[in-house]
């Protein structure tokens, strides 16, 4: 159980040392932050723009919520948060019937890109998270722009045996329902 | 939710129409040979063994009861299982709060291949599955040997944006459980 993840933790990396932990509505602004702090992300839409903030809750109370995922953050010593990292378990038949750990939304703050934070969230995820929940393969997969990203992964130990596909799908306009109480307000 | 998706479905292939339903535990041994009847499964230990049987059995128990996933067979008329299909929603931060509809293990028996089968399978995931779950973003990732499959993938408008890395971790061994029943037995 992903919920059983033994969490808070704290995660020595060369620069600085942080606590990675679970997120927390309070964290939705800086999350969002972080996001649009990454030029690919940004290019996707992810502008840290206000009127997208209900959409951001409403997707962080979702994965809060789950009990396949986790959206961990990691704060500095003064609290701010300094990246993140989505953890999704998934059972499967494959490779006689193992169950993976699904890596997503790997974000570390551009002032923080040099000092090993993302190399200890990683780190954390390969050799403490994986071992705790019991899943033989973690698997990602990470923009082909990211090209810095994949001499990361490979130095950890990650292998770019896949390729990984994308569908965009367009989906269908909200039908407006009809207001049960507009008969009553203009009555 | 995913168990409120339109299940059974008729699907048009083709070759062959199927109907696409959810697995049940009887259909063990033919997801078993599916799994085995493609090489490169097989080579990652995929070989439909005896003594593997209990371990698949233990998978599927699991996918069926996670309320996040689905591992879906396709039938034919002679209620053959002729393809599978797992699906995965995970709600997501990126791209302003997407929940995404993942993809994993797409198999079609070796003897459907031309059959159109697998086209109809993903067609239904695109423009009907996603669509149905509200899921903007459908995505999977697939092994770079299989090059047949990228092609078929980038045909139904799919696009390889991404590389797909994977860890193999090394589980520690079960530790022995001292047999709570072991004294009064002797006894």
């Amino acid at each position: 159980m992903i919920s059983d993840l033994s969490l808070p933790v704290h995660l020595s990396a060369r620069g600085a040392d942080v606590l990675l932990r679970r997120a927390a509505p309070d964290d939705l602004r800086a999350i969002m932050r972080l996001l649009s702090d990454d030029p690919i992300s940004a290019g996707r839409g992810d502008v840290a723009g206000d009127e997208d903030a209900a959409a951001y809750a409403t997707a962080l109370e979702r994965i809060v919520l789950d009990p396949s995922n986790e959206l961990l953050v990691a704060v500095d010593d003064g609290r701010a948060v300094v990246g993140t990292l989505q953890l999704t378990v998934i059972p499967g038949m494959a490779r006689r019937g193992s169950t993976r750990l699904l890596v997503e939304a790997v974000r570390v703050a551009s002032t923080q890109r040099s000092s090993g934070v993302g190399s200890a969230l990683m780190r954390w995820v390969v050799e403490e998270a994986a071992v705790e929940l019991g899943t033989p393969l973690v698997q990602l997969t990470s923009d082909a722009a990211r090209t810095d990203a994949h001499r990361f992964y490979t130095r950890l130990g990650f292998v770019d045996s896949h390729v990984g596909f994308k569908y965009p799908v367009t989906l269908p306009d909200p039908v407006t329902q009809p207001d049960p109480g507009a008969d009553r307000r203009t009555s």
